[in-house]
């Protein structure tokens, strides 16, 4: 992952999610509300929720949706120990054919944890 | 998506399509005509087909697939309202994890529509 | 299929969605309504939906799913021939995999059409 | 879900897996342990972990797995509240093609937590 | 898994190929024709290929290909330590998730052994 | 494929894999251990079982894993149309979803083929 992956990617989201918002009908605006709302705070804490979409993410094997609830864990300020432990659960439940999935999500949070580690 | 992505993405399928029929089997060979004549005209028309082929491509996820009946669906002249009716459809099945499939979706057709509307 | 699985299949899932409504949240209500809109009729008549819905359900493997597609299929008076050549392209799609599910969606049309035979 | 699902479940499972453990190779058994091992306290709580098992198997549309998680979670003294939530997460993540699934697993928690609200 | 699974599956499947076969149109025949295809002797024997069939049911999560597939395998006297460890392979590929299904592929074939290993 | 995919993916996961085993827990060390063992000479040869990961990642379609097997069917000297087969089952088990990849694999393989012909 080269050292702005992470800026191009939250552009690139932003850019399309605006496209889909225009094009979009108004289901498909109550779907992105919807999506927003489940992690929020609750009786379960966002941190929680946050780990729950990764893992969720990653036995699904979309390398977009890893890494946008990685970033996500960064910024909640979850720990490298809590976010492999994770990891490991979905590697187990979701098996080998995550590993190239597991291997960008790695890499993701090492460059998150390294770029946030210098502020 | 930038300019030609639909032209490099045709010329890219054709070429392996090539590839694949040459070192295919008689097996091969017989899946692929088969993959083609279930769209075809019958009890029902193309049009609807397309858009079952759009469905079951977006919530198995696949790009490539989608981005091949969004093309098919313009041809065929399908209404920029059907075809996000549709991808809602997929949308709800397939939840969230059809988001970045959907993105990409409604960006390509976008484009295409874009690119027919000038003719 | 005996002959009441319809009707044994639709009190289920009559008594189970209470449950979910009253256990679930806001936003499981949420879903549950979102989940319902996108089949209505809008650019697409709730016929071409319905068979979106079977195909989704097809290649993704849903037992339920397929069958509560295919009622409203038949509720809504598509033909056998519309269900049959909706079925092919699931299976194509989704490969034979597919094939213990399409053998039940095919014995479920089959007393679906024969129930509605006698009216 | 009838009055003993759950005792059945739990009997079925482990008579299941001494023939698993019997026949396996030592990778199998490797395997389960790990399948243990990654469940356990470490950075994150068991109760964090069984909640990720649950959204894992949701999503993967799991019901032995989805019963197996919900039993833990209720061992473990997860709230419904918390529970639902999960639940929530998963059927974003996964769509309606979970929703199935999704009603098994309330009813199951209802009656998990009926049979221990009376202890 | 009692007595006669093995045989009440046999039965039911022929009796659902035949309804599917009745009602399908003439490309559910080609797809059926092509299914039997590619597990016949060629550059590879059909003992290999049964159990390329096994490794891709377990991962996709299919009981009934899983069942057919072992009962192949039996048919063509593969050992239950090659049985095994295909079936390895499989959960190591496809993760915790494939378990349950592990479960019922190693009682079936512990039963399908049984039978014959008494002629 | 360009002349050095081979070289890239080989050098970029290794270079991953580093990364997963540096920041993993011992249970992600013990994962990856058993993902090689189950591909050793046993009861099977490494042969049939790289074949059987071959199917099990076209099917659950992941590029990588794909595109790993193969090189290692090159590896062990496999023979097209041994491979042709191979994904020829996988073709069908998992349908049409999986043509791009089976166009991928079959590129891949034809560079493979290439690259070792002149040896």
């Amino acid at each position: 992952m080269d050292d702005d992956r992470v800026a191009r990617f939250r552009q690139e989201r932003e850019r399309l999610n605006e496209i889909v918002l225009t094009q979009g009908s108004l289901q498909t605006k109550r779907f992105f509300a919807l999506d927003t709302k489940v992690y929020q705070d609750g009786a379960l804490p966002a941190r929680t929720k946050e780990l729950l979409g990764l893992v969720g993410s990653l036995v699904l094997r979309c390398d977009d949706c890893v890494l946008y609830h990685l970033i996500r864990c960064r910024e909640l300020e979850l720990s490298s120990a809590e976010v492999t432990e994770a990891l490991d659960v979905g590697l187990v439940i979701g098996g080998s054919i995550t590993i190239p999935h597991l291997r960008r999500a790695h890499e993701a949070w090492q460059r998150l944890s390294t770029d946030e580690g210098t502020k």
